[in-house]
């Protein structure tokens, strides 16, 4: 997606930890013009007509979710981090391991609003060590519903996250592969194939 | 606002402590659609030309914000809540006692993205007592950017936060406020002029 890789390579800044800040128009400061760009191309990518939920986690990836499922007209849901006081029994919950923070965190999903009936498009800003996408498949899987796919925008392809979900048979499709991000710039993988 | 006071009514739960779960539609799943109305709403309330961002606080005001953002053709801006790896410095931030965790909570805005230059939309998907709305105003104001009003979608009036955020003089909108939720049911106040 070129207009993203674009955007990464004139506003995008890499910090020591290949650490990618793209908080101008990711996840932070929200574009949402890109954001529905973004949505469309995997609206073209998974075309899936049975779609029923679109699946992401708290926080940075929920306003790009937010736009892609309203592009899909279908439902948002976003497993909440950690367990406050608004959130009962009948959950889905997976214990990932975030990189971000430093510690073991459980992404959760009340079972009201995933079912066996569902078809779900699993979406996220950004995939590095992969553990946040492996939560959400798991829950999808704890729920019964199927996996239409992932959709992901910034995918750190040196962190291997990816492509050892690709490996495992997941249909995983990352508009924009980032394979090197340091003092010399930043180098994408070329895909000619998404 | 109608069909926002009919979800509530067939689809929200009061729990004890007079918390209002309407997590089917509005806060964990989400209902697109819905918050395609709300912000339309947002729009016809607040119909400034001149607005340049909206600005809520992580993490359940996000996806109605990004849906308000999209229908209002700005960028979208959210607060984190304390401080991550990917946060530097040059940060606006205010603190706020959050009631849902029980605990003191900071809220952060980098000084990149809101400038005085600025004419700003808060907007969020609940009310109570206002803890986080005075910190997202606050960092309106060390930004040096206009607030332009604040757009809220459930407000509730018994807890007094909103009033007071009026009685102050700010610009608050709130399409739905409830009044009584409890055992007995959930009432609304009659806002005929909004």
């Amino acid at each position: 997606m070129d207009s993203l890789k674009q955007r990464i390579l004139t506003e995008g800044r890499v910090l020591p930890g290949n650490i990618i800040k793209v908080d101008g128009f990711m996840n932070h400061r929200i574009d949402t013009r890109l954001m529905r760009e973004i949505a469309r191309e995997f609206r073209r990518l998974f075309p899936d007509p049975d779609i029923t939920a679109i699946l992401t986690a708290e926080a940075s990836g929920i306003a790009l979710a937010a736009i892609t499922a309203d592009e899909f007209d279908v439902p948002m849901i976003f497993a909440k981090k950690a367990k406050s006081d608004n959130i009962e029994g009948g959950l889905y919950q997976s214990d990932i391991y975030s990189y971000t923070y430093k510690k073991k965190v459980t992404l959760l999903v009340s079972s009201q609003w995933l079912t066996s009936q569902d078809k779900v498009l699993v979406v996220d800003d950004f995939l590095a060590n992969g553990e946040a996408l492996k939560g959400l498949v798991d829950i999808v899987h704890q729920a019964g519903a199927k996996l239409a796919g992932i959709g992901i925008a910034i995918e750190k392809g040196f962190q291997g996250g990816g492509d050892r979900l690709r490996e495992a048979g997941y249909p995983l499709k990352s508009l924009v592969i980032i394979e090197q991000a340091d003092g010399q710039g930043i180098r994408f993988r070329n895909q000619q194939t998404l």
